[in-house]
């Protein structure tokens, strides 16, 4: 049985405490925040607690907290004896230094208010400067997810950056594509296959094989009447620089 | 049942005869392809041809070929008594002009080599100056489809704009992804949980609700050390430009 305490209330917290909760052999003992009233998502309230002089005796203290707040929060977690491990891409496992056991246990999802994730096919990314500390976090790792994978704190920044390509930029194409139907009266659910389907592809192919479109084949005509109807200067701009970087990566002539 | 001729021998073309030939109540009559060797994947070889003075009589004639070629190809049915469409998003239903009864029936999708499509969700996007026409071609698209939509040639235009950027620059992010992570020795294949979630999260909630990240959140480290980490002067300018675009949707300060 593995001990867990988890430090916040955000997506991230209340997700991975949905599913620590459930997971075999896993016990949470805590859940910490310094605001009671977002510790409602517990459905043990007696486990709640907003004050860092009462952290319980635990395996693994895990910090779901924002990027900026780990090196702060951590100063409470000075002498525990247990393993501290925070749950972000973007930031070193330096930030955790002042704790007796640093690591990282990084689901690398996009978590989103109200919305509860299964975790089994989420690769959990871990990190420990000590070997039995590494194995201890692949343990927890795999009551969770079928992909547990080592990787230093520079591999892990440079998926997180990674990341931000595929999910927080994708999702501003989706933005683009939604404001350019409503604009028109078209309703924007007639893109949902076709973008389900762009995902899907790559289960099979890589980015690179699955690019389509007037871009990727050169089709100046189609290119020109598309910028003629799309009206916006910042849609405008980005279509450009785009169709250029695909025409350029599949050596069409510009 | 609706008898049909398709034209063509790429990706739409190949996967309308196999969706065709399986649907109910309609019979495919002939598939006309310029080379006979690409003809190859219609099962009865006896149904295609390559001249297009031999055409067959049928309800409705499928060009489904480069746009550039929709209307030189066209001059063939200038005296056939079927409906003749195009599947082309991005080609005014114009450019059928010569034909006695014009028309369009567009798949919203992205279609691959050798990925066998199954239509049913696929939205159908049809077109006809004549109701009865129109009525055909719906009853056609709803052998293979449960959303069948009648769009104008605008509509249809612009819905392709907004394609492209959910598909095609969507998948670029893929690509810049990618090439992150094999200059980083990273598997991209654990980034794929993630690209299909940020896809599936549109069932629920607008892209507008599901933007996350640091760009959304306005936070300047991370976005610094992104900028850090990345090497590829063209990642950076993208990188960059989304950031700004999403900080500034978003209402955060520049």
């Amino acid at each position: 049985m593995i001990s867990v305490v988890i430090v916040g209330t955000g997506n991230v917290a209340q997700n991975l405490f949905n599913a620590l909760e459930k997971a075999n052999d896993v016990s949470v003992k805590q859940v910490i925040g310094r605001n009671p009233q977002k510790l409602a998502f517990v459905t043990d309230q007696a486990i709640t607690s907003s004050n860092f002089e009462k952290i319980v005796a635990a395996d693994i203290y895990i910090l779901a907290i924002s990027d900026d707040a780990i090196s702060v929060v951590a100063q409470n977690f000075k002498n525990i004896d247990g393993i501290l491990v925070h749950t972000s891409g973007a930031t070193s496992i330096d930030e955790l230094s002042t704790a007796k056991r640093p690591g990282i246990f990084y689901p690398l999802q996009t978590f989103t208010k109200d919305r509860i994730i299964t975790f089994n096919e989420i690769p959990i990314c871990i990190e420990s400067p000590n070997e039995d500390d590494l194995e201890l976090l692949k343990k927890l790792g795999n009551t969770l997810s079928n992909t547990v994978v080592e990787l230093d704190s520079d591999q892990r920044k440079t998926l997180h950056v990674a990341a931000v390509f595929v999910n927080n930029f994708t999702n501003y194409m989706y933005t683009v594509g939604a404001e350019i139907c409503s604009e028109h009266q078209i309703d924007f659910k007639l893109l949902q296959p076709l973008i389900k389907e762009t995902a899907s592809k790559l289960d099979k192919i890589t980015p690179l094989e699955a690019q389509t479109g007037p871009a990727k084949r050169g089709d100046q005509k189609t290119l020109h009447n598309h910028l003629q109807l799309i009206k916006d200067k910042h849609q405008r701009e980005l279509y450009t620089l785009l169709s250029n970087a695909i025409k350029e990566k599949h050596g069409k002539e510009l």
